[in-house]
């Protein structure tokens, strides 16, 4: 029972200095998670809005109750904390404030707290969690509390407080770390910003070239006006041709691996600094290319009710009656263009399918071969399908000198170059011999005789034990 | 190492009374995670279909092992339990129940058992679990276990329960919490309902407005009946114009408060009720908007392969073969129409990435300030975009004396008021100079001088200290 | 104070054998969260690429220090652990291997170190999680680590372990569990499995069917080859009917079932293996539909930019044209053809929304009631919706001769023959009398009267008690 006895203290103080949204979010939290909550605050009298069952004293009587004190107050207002140094004197103090900016201070406010006021533990934690989700407790904020500090046992009293809110805690390291937890909530889709300026750029090339070739090209030789295609039709050409080489992009870099491993011998060693950054935002690639992909069908299925292509069709129609003209069926067109929209069909399908399972939740739920099914082998037959798409879309125009304006060739053409070598490199990789090799080296098997580069003992049988 | 053989003893047995549904699954959960698990029974003989290494008996007698009881039995029959008050003295009783309805009681489940059965604790856990996730204990059943009561030490042994489970717990107070914590899996969407009444009231109205103008118009003036396009013409505009509506209220709302912080010169005062719910259904309005640009997209793109539209297009093009008349290309008409479909995709393109990012498992993966600038500025963009797709599609009708029948200007004209207003309000906030005032505010920072009305001292020149 | 000095002591010493991918993301995770990490490597003196701050040592100087000994080690390799039982002894050994393939062994890999070191406890845990997900500690790595063994305490530090490395524990019960935990990554979906069969299957056959009904004959009688046609005529047959048929047969084991509980008038009764079997797949079967309908409406959509449909409509006016007919508005086919389109529309967009909240963190976040009211309701309600727009398509048709080629009826008849026998089973089920007793069974009342076939004593008057 003195095991018992000793839990039954729990309902324990803790003590969060400022008032501000966050303070008064976490106070709440805390309250209902059965910690009493005191507030430190200079003006005690004058704090209103704060939880009921909280207490409010002034900073010195609060950090008196309790071990552990949160200082949800801006790193400008810091330095009072200094004149309490000896009441805060062996208590923990968790720092959960950020900054406005990346890079204002040279050090981490949990690193300047911690140099500010001497004798205590500082503990970087909760930076990460907005006051809003510290108020929505429900069924939806499953999020994890990073933590940071040099003491084990500070850091546990803190992970103890994060999982009796319902969070989960991860342990990040030393006090050290809490510059990288500071910088987490200004980080601004980090990941994004490689894969969206390819988007970009690749957008503007290509939608300038089809300006020049088409709108231009048609002004300068025919005099023609064709501005207002800008608005649909070059962009049907730009989104898809962005989406198949973004696609395309997005599975060189595993192929390239895979014969850089072959050529290392090993999996052990380091890949290329920017063949790592390049794997690293394959996810964002992709998601990308299906955005656009996405964009691609809707101005395609918009075509039939366009202005300018009802005016087209009704023109043609007229000028066969007037002509007399026998309109003669094409077989061989029908079989291409449907099976072009076929292809088309199909492998936006899969397309999407390889973004739902790109989903946190879906993925998660998937297990390491489930995950690798998808993305690798889907996506390369969805990557087929849409290389087949535009190869059917082509057919035959690059034979046709009329398909050469300013010795340009049409825009779809370059869009096939990458599609067309990641797919035949990945043709080499999965023939039988030049498979089994990678499979083997996949599995942890290192070339023999080969001194690999890392100064590992090569002659060793158990590459995984070594 | 007398820690570790404190915690030999773990295999601990857990009671469970009742054999159904939800006490089966539990037992085997509980099994599975390595406790013993003892049922108690009226007819311990009877009970089959009970989890494999399971013990059943009667009441008291599996009561008497355990310091734990789980009471998965209906209110109903709760009576008995007082009968075994002896037997449970000292022990902790898990309320898991549910009722049916609403306010059947005038207290909770776990409050009518505590004063039932006097000498015993009584948690109420695990009633948002439902047995199948119970069962379900693969990859995919992260749930929150919600646990409220009276005694800190006894809640603390369920969240153990809970935590070996694979659970989360998240604490939610005191016992007088249970009445909330009963009703929670008995509510129905209660955020979306606002939304959703708003939704039907904004279609039904828009739907009865456009009925009126076209067909019934149609009818009374020129005996036509029109009645067939009630299917897909006027659902047509219905939906897009409730779409818009809805996605500019769910941004009207953080503009007000803008503007009210403004007013009051501090951020610390409560909004008005109104505000605060309306603010707190933004998520909700969105998605609702979402789903109607979605029907919207899917009618419009439906067009070209409708039987009325075909007719129309052939009857045309046969009087003006008949007319023999020339068929001017129209450039001004191409570009509009082709810019109001351009800006239709994109608006809707980024609408839907804007649903994307507020799935719960993508939106936890975001930190706030992603987030932020996700659902703020990605926003308004999708708002300018969708106004700028309605104002090309009026264009220049609203000067058209035939656009008003029966002084009833056409429904698009109507739609465009409420997103104007929000477009111009968050212009106004955005100017540099007003931009400033709100960024201060937003950061903690009190107008001077101006008595607030919560009664904070507002001499201090540290807010969040305050 | 002696519980926290207790607790000073915890950045312990973890060993890690075998410095392969697994064991050096795993040693990674567990520096940054405070352990201390020790290789155990043959080669102690050649193991580069290690994270900063780990020591390595041979086996058994690794082994000595720390208590929990992590074996990142192919199964093959295993027997070089036997030679180190002498330094093993007591220690808990953390088998985290997984085969390439299932069934290649009799005994699980845990089992198998088990037998092979007899002195250590065996835990099998972290087998399920890659080696990426221990790198990528960051916000979406929510998983859960799978764990079993027959030593609680044992177990217990692992589970420490892996909450401290931020993953949640289940424990999935003795080291018997180890083969199914080792059969987890491995499995490829194996939900999908029947789903996919059945969806293979029927789209086989009624693109078979409308293969010889349409084109085959058509070649027969009138000698027109139609070939083209299979692109997007006949898949645009086949999804359809797939997809109606699959979403009916996600609904029909639910009626089945409701008569099956009638019938035994108990719900203690286990259903027959089939009915459960197939009742474990509704929700992929649902999904499966959905993936179809979507190809089915992108099908549609492409029709008026088809070459086919362009010449068939230009072929049309023309001979309107020339034949100087006049053409009639046909009103009944305004309505018929919109009602038509506009029930799939709906019935689609519904669909989307049931395939939404079967998203794993959509669905986590409903309660039990919001989750039956969506995949039920709604879900009848599409159903409902599909079934019309279907019926819409034949209207007439299947009074017509013409239809019965070769005495085969048009396809979508044969697939209305599911949808309605579904809803006919449901709308017995929701008549007012019938309703009354599914509902008392479903909450626990069992028949009078009627042995039940369990044995149960039906006597009693308190089923959920008994």
């Amino acid at each position: 029972m003195t095991d018992l006895s000793g839990k039954m203290h729990k309902p324990e103080t803790v003590c969060v200095f400022g008032t501000g949204d966050f303070g008064r979010s976490l106070g709440l939290r805390l309250l209902q998670s059965g910690y009493s909550v005191v507030y430190g605050s200079r003006a005690p009298k004058n704090s209103l809005l704060l939880p009921k069952g909280s207490k409010v004293m002034t900073h010195a009587a609060a950090a008196c109750d309790a071990h552990v004190v949160f200082v949800a107050v801006q790193r400008e207002h810091y330095r009072f904390l200094s004149s309490l140094a000896s009441d805060l004197e062996g208590k923990v103090l968790v720092d959960v404030s950020n900054n406005l900016k990346r890079g204002l201070y040279p050090e981490s406010n949990a690193e300047y707290l911690s140099r500010l006021v001497p004798g205590v533990t500082v503990v970087k934690a909760f930076n990460t969690i907005s006051a809003w989700a510290l108020q929505s407790g429900g069924l939806d904020a499953n999020r994890q509390v990073l933590i940071c500090g040099d003491c084990a046992d500070a850091k546990q009293q803190v992970v103890d407080i994060a999982q009796s809110l319902g969070f989960t805690a991860l342990d990040r390291g030393s006090l050290r770390a809490a510059a990288e937890l500071e910088d987490l909530p200004l980080q601004l889709f980090p990941l994004w910003r490689l894969p969206l300026n390819i988007a970009i750029c690749l957008t503007a090339f290509i939608f300038f070239y089809a300006l020049t070739r088409d709108v231009i090209y048609e002004r300068v030789t025919n005099g023609k006006d064709i501005a207002f295609r800008i608005m649909i039709s070059l962009a049907n050409k730009a989104f898809p041709i962005v989406s198949l080489v973004m696609l395309s992009l997005c599975y060189l870099p595993g192929a390239l691996a895979g014969f850089l491993q072959l050529y290392n011998g090993t999996k052990y060693r380091r890949f290329p600094d920017w063949l790592d950054r390049w794997m690293l935002c394959r996810k964002q690639l992709g998601l990308l290319a299906l955005a656009f992909g996405f964009l691609h069908v809707l101005y395609t299925l918009v075509i039939p009710i366009r202005y300018y292509v009802r005016y087209r069709i009704n023109v043609y129609t007229i000028s066969l009656v007037k002509d007399n003209n026998t309109y003669e069926f094409d077989n061989t067109a029908a079989w291409r263009y449907d099976s072009y929209y076929s292809m088309g069909i199909l492998g936006f399908g899969l397309f999407v399918l390889l973004g739902i399972t790109s989903l946190p939740s879906v993925s998660n739920s998937l297990n390491w071969r489930e995950f690798c099914f998808v993305q690798s082998k889907l996506g390369y037959i969805t990557l087929l399908l849409c290389t087949a798409h535009t190869f059917l879309y082509g057919w035959d125009r690059f034979l046709k000198p009329a398909s050469y304006r300013w010795w340009m060739p049409p825009a779809y053409m370059l869009s096939l170059v990458v599609p067309c070598v990641v797919l035949i490199l990945k043709l080499i990789l999965i023939t039988p011999c030049v498979d089994r090799n990678v499979t083997r080296i996949r599995q942890g098997w290192e070339r023999q005789g080969k001194i690999s580069a890392n100064g590992r003992d090569t002659k060793t049988n158990h590459p995984l034990i070594a």
